[in-house]
């Protein structure tokens, strides 16, 4: 709440809700946290209901006391001074925080993220802070004026349980967004639209990418045969980039003992998350939520030199997270993530080597796909208050981090140092990329491990005879296939380059007797392994490019009279006014060349 | 027990009986089955253990009797008096089964599988047949004399309990084999060696193709690289078949609600083979045991036209099933099955010429690697007794079957009918291969299914704009990769055809000086997507040899002074005495051929 953006948001909660109480009197608070963009506030109406209608009253009020100026006044109290102080005023929910903070020393709402700092630091007093008749439970600082609260809308309702709990009353939530000026709110606008525009669920629907089914479940995507085409060319292409650096690929299954995931230290770390697998014949397993203990039990099945290293092991496989039902959203977040996962075991020799040939693999790959240079690069070392959250030696991870580092500074990474966000074994290298409309995602990753290869007892015999333990680089690449999938989605908002459209040539007809000749050209076409389309509805050609065009190919080919005579084609290229007038044989050159470079 | 040689080999079980009798007295005989080629009898020596040189005495003791030509006499009895007789004989086991008799009307001696026909067919009567001082509780027939049991051997011990039940007590299980003829005899434990040495399981290990791990467990397969390259070989291949009949692929989640079998049925037929998925965040699916209605749900995301049908869709995926954890063994019997699963969606009209591809197909992809020929195809239908065990009505049943009927006859298929082997929800056109071993493995498979899209409500518009179910076909071409390949490795011996082959060319140089010369070579046959794998221990060149030839490559090549100064080459074809003497330019084309042509 150190921010001055952050306390103009927090006021402009408190600014609503005094709305609310100037509005309907009589009403009950629960909690106003700032939000990104904005806030919300969680107000307890009663019996009345709350519409859009109303919404516009609370934000037309709030701007009325904003131009006002209503002040936010700070004043303290003891704990106990306090509850009386919310008792008298009927604010239940207050109250309850306060009971709450007394007797356990916090106000959290609920167990994991929504911590409402509601309060003032000082556990026997708590600071209040009053506008007008509404008055907060609040550790503030807030603003001292209305004024200077900035600029603010209020944009949804949502029905919520007081703590998340559904044993609890419902409130209603309002949400606001608020910035320092008008410019930016505008700006917040037009992101909104745009990104809805690009928005990878209205897409994927649109495109026949994926579906879901309730009969299946939420969270649980089922991709199309178009959304299936782009997962298999990601696929052919990491690994055209894996195998020139010597990665193979194997196979492992999806279920496992808890065991092996007890002894990675996973078991732990994903706790809740982990999904149990049972039967009425007494199996007892879990559905793996990494891949690296698998790869760790393939190294452990043969003896190994010194002379085998680097092993290096790829797999695209599922791994299974049980996230909450309340958070499963679209591809972003689902029960299972297909991961292109690596894992080279190597000696310490080899490591520093291994990881320069992984950021130059991440560079190749994103380079080719448009994306390198819209990125930072984070190096993630451990949370050095916390070492209890990671496994392994201090001497290890010393070891680790420094090697990392010289790395960084060798290839002049320019990578900002992020304590806290190494992985459970070992410190690595993120890239963090921003999308088209704005949103930071992290997807490839470099990541040392001396921890792992020791708890498995991974050995390989060394030039003297001796069994050393080798090291694992952790890597992903294109990272999981669903978050790859939302990003490629929302950045070219579904304009996929030729060699990912699932369609790469729709052909329209332009009437029933166009029909034979354009079937033998699918045919030709399909033989040079291009994919197409043809729409022999029976609609007028206006409405078949009409719809064809929404569906996003890069080329569309109405074939007519013209065409059958053997005439040049006019072709319609995506994004473009001009039309193309190129002969059948030159298009077909173009676009073969177009889908081998990967354009 | 019809056949002589099933009557021979119960006499037989019979013979050891009697032998074990004569040198032990005091034993208490459970049942003696025929099973392929041979039987057993499964006795309660007491506090005796016996071992194999028991065995040798049993079997000398045996044959002893036969050449003194005991017979098989036959008496009948009431289930009463039977009862009186084996208790004064005490031979409790046989008292039990005919008090199960006489209480439940059978002796089925565990619930599912192993029915003993150990009585006539009088339910009133039993018969006995004895043998020196043996009796035994069976319904016969036998041969008359000892003589007529032809030539057997006793093969091993087992320790097994009484019904299966491990609370029961322990008896001894000896393993016989017996057959007509001493050549045939012989023939079996020749046949026996060669399996032996083809067994997937010893294969997969000397060559690398797969492992198990204790903390990943039994049931659980991992490929190591080696086998990845075959699967994803044989993935290639059938993709390429099925493209062209124009089957797009899919990729649905390996979870579901259980809802989506219940509807399909199949949460009944599978019951506790059903993998159950929960979490501690209230999850509650299943592990999917079939694809079929996944698929159903991608068809159903979209309206479809009865201009859009077929509607083909494949997917190679895992598929759960809770096998009970005893008769996990190898990749033969694990816990997901990687099934090469496709299901067409059509019209009625269309039904018998989808077929017709199919069939075409599998004729294809098995004549490609050198299968077809040896097969029986089976026309599966209903079992009429039980019609209960099927979803669907009778009308569909009788109209699919003949459409099956119809194509048997039309493709002249000389199929054999088969009675009670129909799926779920319609018949099917089984192919059924002999392996080199002589086992019988039933892979491809093609199905006429009329009642799943009913059941999910599946529809497309037809020509009058009226809704009507699609017809779903469902096929397997290679069916399950995990028993596909228990067929080639044992098929093959390990000698896999050279686009198959994990390593298609084995590098050997000389000395530590042809070390960076052979390296090059590695590179260039990686350019030219040759898999390739080099020796570079610091051994002799025989042993190297010698190892090289042990892990089966197609072709072996040396590489010394002759290779670096650009002599032609000397290759050891894999199985040829001969060494291929060539330049290196026309091995590169003639491997390359090779693996284009699938050889």
């Amino acid at each position: 709440m150190e921010k001055k953006i952050e306390m103009m948001r927090h006021s402009c909660a408190h600014l609503v809700a005094a709305a609310v109480k100037e509005l309907y009197g009589d009403v009950k608070f629960g909690v106003g946290p700032v939000i990104d963009n904005g806030f919300y506030y969680d107000i307890d109406f009663g019996e009345k209901s709350i519409n859009d209608e109303d919404l516009k009253k609370i934000e037309k009020k709030a701007k009325e006391l904003q131009k006002q100026s209503v002040t936010f006044e700070r004043q303290e109290m003891s704990i106990d001074e306090a509850i009386k102080f919310f008792k008298s005023e009927g604010q239940d929910y207050k109250v309850e925080l306060l009971k709450d903070l007394k007797e356990k020393g916090t106000t959290k709402i609920n167990s994991e993220k929504e911590l409402v700092d509601a309060v003032g630091n000082d556990v026997k007093n708590v600071s209040l802070y009053k506008t007008l008749n509404f008055t907060d439970l609040c550790r503030g600082p807030h603003v001292e004026k209305a004024k200077e609260v900035g600029y603010f809308q209020l944009t949804r309702l949502a029905g919520v349980y007081w703590r998340g709990d559904e044993k609890n009353p419902q409130l209603t939530r309002i949400y606001g967004v608020c910035f320092e000026t008008k410019e930016k709110l505008k700006e917040y606008f037009e992101f909104l639209k745009e990104a809805e525009k690009r928005d990878h669920r209205k897409l994927g629907k649109e495109l026949d990418l994926f579906c879901f089914s309730d009969l299946v479940g939420p969270g649980l995507p089922l991709y199309t045969p178009k959304g299936t085409v782009i997962i298999e060319e990601l696929k052919k292409h990491i690994e055209s980039v894996c195998k020139k650096y010597d990665y193979e690929k194997v196979s492992t299954p999806s279920l496992a003992k808890l065991e092996l995931f007890e002894i990675s230290g996973h078991a732990k770390k994903f706790g809740d998350e982990l999904f149990h697998v049972t039967s009425k014949k007494q199996h007892d397993l879990v559905l793996k939520p990494v891949q690296c203990p698998h790869h760790t039990q393939i190294y452990a099945s043969k003896i190994r030199s010194y002379k085998d290293l680097p092993i290096r092991y790829m797999e695209s496989d599922k791994q299974y997270r049980a996230e909450k039902t309340g958070e499963i959203s679209g591809l972003s977040r689902v029960y299972a993530i297909t991961i292109e996962d690596g894992h080279s075991f190597c000696r310490v020799d080899q490591v520093k080597d291994e990881i320069k040939n992984l950021v130059n693999m991440i560079k190749d790959f994103y380079s080719a796909i448009g994306l390198w240079g819209n990125h930072w690069i984070s190096l993630s070392l451990r949370d050095y208050v916390h070492p209890e959250k990671y496994i392994g030696t201090k001497e290890d991870w010393d070891e680790c981090e420094r090697i990392l580092e010289e790395v960084c500074e060798e290839m002049d990474l320019g990578a900002k140092r992020c304590e806290g966000e190494a992985a459970l074994y070992g410190p690595k290298i993120d890239f963090i990329f921003k999308t088209v409309t704005g949103q930071e995602i992290q997807i490839p990753t470099v990541q040392i491990d001396f921890a792992t290869p020791k708890r498995f007892g991974l050995v390989y015999t060394d030039k003297n005879g001796e069994e050393v333990n080798p090291v694992m680089v952790h890597r992903a690449v294109l990272g999981s296939y669903e978050r790859f999938l939302v990003m490629l989605i929302e950045h070219f908002a579904g304009n996929f380059p030729v060699w990912l459209s699932p369609v790469q040539v729709k052909f329209v007809p332009v009437s029933e007797k166009h029909i034979e000749f354009t079937a033998k050209l699918v045919e030709e076409f399909k033989d040079k392994n291009i994919r197409v389309e043809v729409d022999n509805a029976d609609e007028t050609v206006g409405k078949k490019i009409k719809k064809a065009i929404a569906q996003k190919p890069p080329y569309i080919i109405v074939v007519g009279d013209n065409e059958i005579a053997g005439d040049d084609w006019t072709v319609r290229v995506r994004g473009e006014e001009k039309q193309l007038k190129i002969s059948k044989d030159k298009f077909l050159e173009k676009i073969k060349k177009e889908i081998e470079e990967r354009k």
